[in-house]
């Protein structure tokens, strides 16, 4: 069956069109990648960018790179291009800061949208920050913030949804990769008059995000996940276009302003979305982002879905015939639309099979308690390596490998 | 008496103490650098710091970086080090975001300290982004921000401070770089009950700052200045031991909290000052900067200083002689205690003057209407910058270069 497994990958690898762009990332020997939806790989691209950001424009132009070298409109011309990924037409993304700001921008606007409204919802499953942001957000302007399931959201909408100002939720739930119906929830979100803020985290780069067509008001997302930005790339936001004239955030800081270099006393935002510009951005992290997004230079977004789609399904195929009666569950959908790019085993000794797994070098992370998490960027991972990924699974677990004294020392890992 | 001063400098110089740190800057040749208050120039230690942190710990070691390579800790490592720069001791300062987000949570976990107390002082001169979070700030928590000129703070704290939660200054105001009194400023708001707020963007690695010794409450600042932390370098926050455990901020990213990895639905802030982190920090802008403050090791701060006063005192003499009549009027005050470590000349022509010195190689800045801007970083400025960038300015002013066309079209500079 093994056999049939790996002539199987094989032969998927043989026929996928987009095989060539592993390419364009710099991958290591003896590593098999499944943590891109942690930390995405190092593309190609960004060390020749880095090194020119670096030594040309920082060292020799200096102060003058503002302008000659474009760092002013940095956050813009990545947002656009960040844009693309999401659905997003020009003019609707800025990229910056981290998403815990972005955040923290997006859920005060958001409130001082819908004033009289006295509920943010969000969810119990939600990424902490999501939770800790709306928890402050909620304290600063008096809102009431209510933990609600995402599966219960639209009737929840539906029966109390005049007094809601926002709903801040994620597309992918970012431990068991279940995906939602974007345009089904924003638009119960709209029914009641209330504003739909989606946190794409786990969703740009992974798969075909149309905020525009599903008609979100607001977005927050990662760079450094899907995106492959580099550790702790700059995060973004996106205010779709109808919003921005009232787009009324906390974080004023003076890259937003109408005329940042008049150096007045007081605010006045920028039109347009510049306006959600904060403060002087992390340049060298920010030309990694951008240098790093021409990997999906060409992409057809719908063919990348479907190669994550085939890995995620293989690797669910994989698990149910190689991790057979070994202890595990799948927790991720086997319904293609519901599933997200990754795929959650459940095991109550997660810890210590992600840790000998990745001596073995196959890197996947896990979330506590007890979930094994394995992402797929279809840009550079194969069938083969889903393959051979679960099959170490098999191995260590079933040899009692991972029951060594060296990989049940706790560590954060992030 | 140019012969005389050229003479001096030299002298000057051969007496500089400082004078092989220039060494630790990569300077591009035929440019006199006095830009270091907006952006310092590249340290050697920087290029392969960088090409370390994207090509081995981001493309080889991958997520494993976050703990083997030490990228979870570096916010408060490189926090401490700042803290080495502005007289804190470990366990105060955490470097991160952008000092328009360090300053909304400064502000808004001062106010906190301080329930009942209406007023949120700050300068009507301070940078823009300064004056824009306070009044966001003030909005946000029903405080009155009142401008009040930093001369008089002192006698307004005397006066009304017992309506005074916190007053937000900073000690280089960077226009004119003249320099307050932080301790007689600090005691004066403790007097009142008040707190003390800090920004510290154009004071630190200039000048011996002593925030423990003056009872600062709180600072902030930026790593792109005199840190020379590369281009939108993360800022740091500075929150005295004393008030850690009653710092209650708003921006409640995941870093801070006391159990990151547990993935708990609510905050609890961490010990000590690791609850001011925020979200994940854009990593290659922080090893920069980490890389770029080893070149401070081993420097002696007043000998910096002393350096840094003989640079701008020098540059004042040279004015003084050099550009008598020509229509400069010099701002920054001649006490040398103060004096930060720049000198600003008010001429109504500033703006072409400034272009036609960035052509000569000698580039300063400006800030509207009409000052010229030249800072002197003293790890890497020397008297003969000093006089060959004022004997630029004379000739470029004399002979009326600046006036010509391509000098006179108006573009952002930072």
């Amino acid at each position: 069956m093994t056999t049939t497994l790996a002539a199987r990958a094989e032969a998927l690898d043989a026929a996928d069109p987009l095989a060539s762009l592993r390419e364009r990332f710099l991958l290591p020997d003896g590593v098999t990648y499944l943590d891109g939806n942690s930390l995405g790989a190092l593309p190609a691209a960004v060390p020749p960018a880095i090194t020119d950001a670096v030594q040309r424009q920082w060292g020799t132009d200096l102060i003058r790179s503002w302008n000659d070298n474009g760092w002013w409109d940095a956050p813009l011309r990545v947002g656009d291009t960040i844009g693309q990924l999401i659905g997003a037409a020009p003019g609707q993304v800025v990229a910056g800061d981290s998403t815990s700001v972005q955040l923290f921008n997006a859920l005060t606007a958001a409130a001082r949208m819908r004033p009289g409204r006295t509920l943010l919802l969000t969810d119990p499953d939600h990424f902490p920050t999501d939770q800790y942001i709306a928890d402050s957000v909620g304290r600063i302007l008096g809102l009431t913030v209510r933990r609600v399931p995402v599966r219960e959201l639209a009737a929840v909408l539906a029966a109390e949804g005049e007094q809601v100002a926002v709903a801040a939720y994620g597309p992918v739930d970012y431990r068991t990769g279940e995906l939602q119906d974007m345009a089904a929830l924003t638009a119960a979100a709209h029914r009641a008059g209330a504003l739909m803020l989606w946190d794409l985290c786990h969703a740009a780069g992974a798969l075909p995000v149309q905020v525009d067509a599903v008609g979100a008001d607001l977005a927050v997302g990662c760079g450094y996940k899907y995106l492959s930005g580099g550790p702790g790339a700059p995060a973004f936001i996106y205010v779709a276009e109808r919003h921005q004239s009232q787009f009324d955030h906390a974080i004023t800081g003076w890259h937003g302003h109408a005329e940042p270099f008049a150096m007045r006393g007081s605010y006045e935002p920028a039109a347009g979305v510049a306006r959600a510009r904060i403060g002087t951005q992390p340049m060298l992290s920010m030309l990694a982002l951008e240098a790093a997004l021409t990997a999906f230079d060409g992409v057809d977004l719908q063919q990348l879905r479907a190669k994550s789609l085939s890995l995620t399904g293989f690797f669910l195929e994989c698990a149910d015939d190689l991790l057979d009666g070994l202890g595990f569950t799948a927790v991720t959908p086997r319904e293609p639309d519901r599933r997200g790019s990754q795929v959650s085993l459940r095991h109550e000794h997660a810890y210590p099979l992600t840790q000998a797994l990745i001596e073995r070098g196959f890197i996947g992370d896990m979330r506590a308690p007890d979930l094994l998490r394995f992402g797929f960027n279809a840009l550079y991972v194969t069938h083969r390596d889903v393959h051979a990924s679960v099959a170490a699974l098999r191995d260590i677990t079933v040899s009692g490998e991972y029951t060594a004294e060296r990989f049940n020392a706790r560590a954060a890992v992030t």
